[in-house]
């Protein structure tokens, strides 16, 4: 129930940074509804075919297909401002690493792996999404680029495990450490943290 | 029985467009033949790793091999003027779009999952190859673009279900949906049907 | 115990090819990290997908983590100069093919599929975590460019099945197939053997 809710919320905010990036690369309508539906669903298919859950269950829940089309639409016709469809972008995609990081993690412990199995199928769930769509776009993906991203993803995934293994309640671990990762993520863009480039690469 | 000419057909068009989009690239034999088979094996596989199908059937049977392997060379020694290399590449993915989506569809009925499941593997299916064409040589891919291509293969894809709803015979209503597909998707390209872009989008 | 001593050398030297390019392309300490663990496990993952080992074995085995991570942090405190960074990457991912393949062939005989099958689920576990590498950087694929690169995997992944179907003993088949696969593909890159582009396509 609580993961359900996780996703679907993951799907949207995800859903929303697909077709505002496509929104800025002019995709249309079809091209807009696409990438929103690859980016939301993305992240959970790679997680349920990694943990050998067949057929995926984002393609198994019809709400799981409706809110990526509506939210993708939705986006289309009230886009915001161009100079903000960026920003918009990267704050979608921080919620949804943190969203489907914290239910991939939840998913893949209640399938019985280890605990650092978890940790880091929850983090391709969470990159998976956002790394197919700045690929199809010709982008290179977030998860490679300056700021802190795949770290801020496996702390909130630590938190999950660890609040599992000392037996906590569910929802205000998963709810805090999806709140970890998006707070890392908004800090290390908004403050510019970069970690350092290899040293003998001039400009 | 249908399914494999289906898949065989489909294998043949979708390795043409491959080795052609290769040929445009100026891509030696070798990735000519390389980016025929991924055009022409990729849908099938991803169709059968989120159906549970292991090792995917494209994989287990020499058939599926030698056609797009054959197919490639064929282009290779014979392929058009380069003046219509790209009209041969999209109509060869059109072709191949219907073919993969109609059988795609079939399968995952045949496996039991939900119809609109079925639908959308259908959809993965028929688009998989092509958009992993499209990444591996740095194009935006198809689906994205400007004109039907996702909705085309969901109306094939939806001809197949109502057909299995309603008990009609295999063979007739694979041959219509697929049909359908290639003309939504030809008539598209030709008559240059657009969806609109967001507004605010300047030139 | 001989795979997985040829997969964590495999593991080794991809992460030390995936860092390498992630150095040359200016990516910072995490995007090293990401891209080489991304090169490292991406073609075994790929492998167990395809042969239904869920979860996949590079996420079960935490020493399959931290080779990929020691290595990337080392490439990239310890890294090359600058001008040997394209040597590296090239000759890094020939080793790489030369263990994975075999590898990822050795693999899927154990499990029982046919040998063509087995051939062709090395090969792309050897050419997958590269052009995963590849893609994610926005560089076309070795695999599609102008040496030989499939055809060295499949003699590769040849020798080990013969070597399966003649019994004889695992180790010295594995290692003269690895040992082949490199030999080709640094005969090919040294000599630059390449094969004919299609007639017609000027410059």
């Amino acid at each position: 129930m609580l993961l359900t809710v996780l996703d679907l919320a993951g799907i949207a905010v995800f859903a929303a940074s697909g077709a505002l990036a496509a929104v800025r690369a002019r995709l249309d309508t079809f091209g807009v509804v696409v990438l929103g539906m690859t980016t939301a669903l993305g992240g959970g298919i790679i997680r349920d075919v990694l943990l050998g859950i067949h057929p995926p269950a984002t393609l198994r829940d019809w709400r799981y297909l409706l809110v990526p089309v509506v939210t993708s639409l939705l986006v289309f016709w009230l886009h915001p401002q161009v100079a903000r469809l960026r920003r918009g972008v990267l704050l979608a995609d921080a919620v949804g690493l943190g969203l489907f990081t914290v239910s991939g993690t939840a998913t893949a412990l209640a399938h019985g792996v280890p605990t650092y199995t978890a940790c880091l199928i929850g983090m391709t769930a969470g990159i998976g999404g956002g790394a197919l769509r700045d690929v199809l776009l010709r982008e290179i993906p977030m998860v490679l680029r300056k700021e802190i991203y795949a770290l801020a993803a496996l702390a909130g995934g630590v938190v999950v495990v660890v609040g599992d293994q000392l037996r906590l309640p569910g929802a205000p671990v998963a709810i805090a450490g999806a709140v970890l990762i998006v707070t890392i993520r908004v800090l290390a863009l908004w403050r510019r943290w970069n970690a350092p480039v290899a040293r003998g690469i001039g400009t």
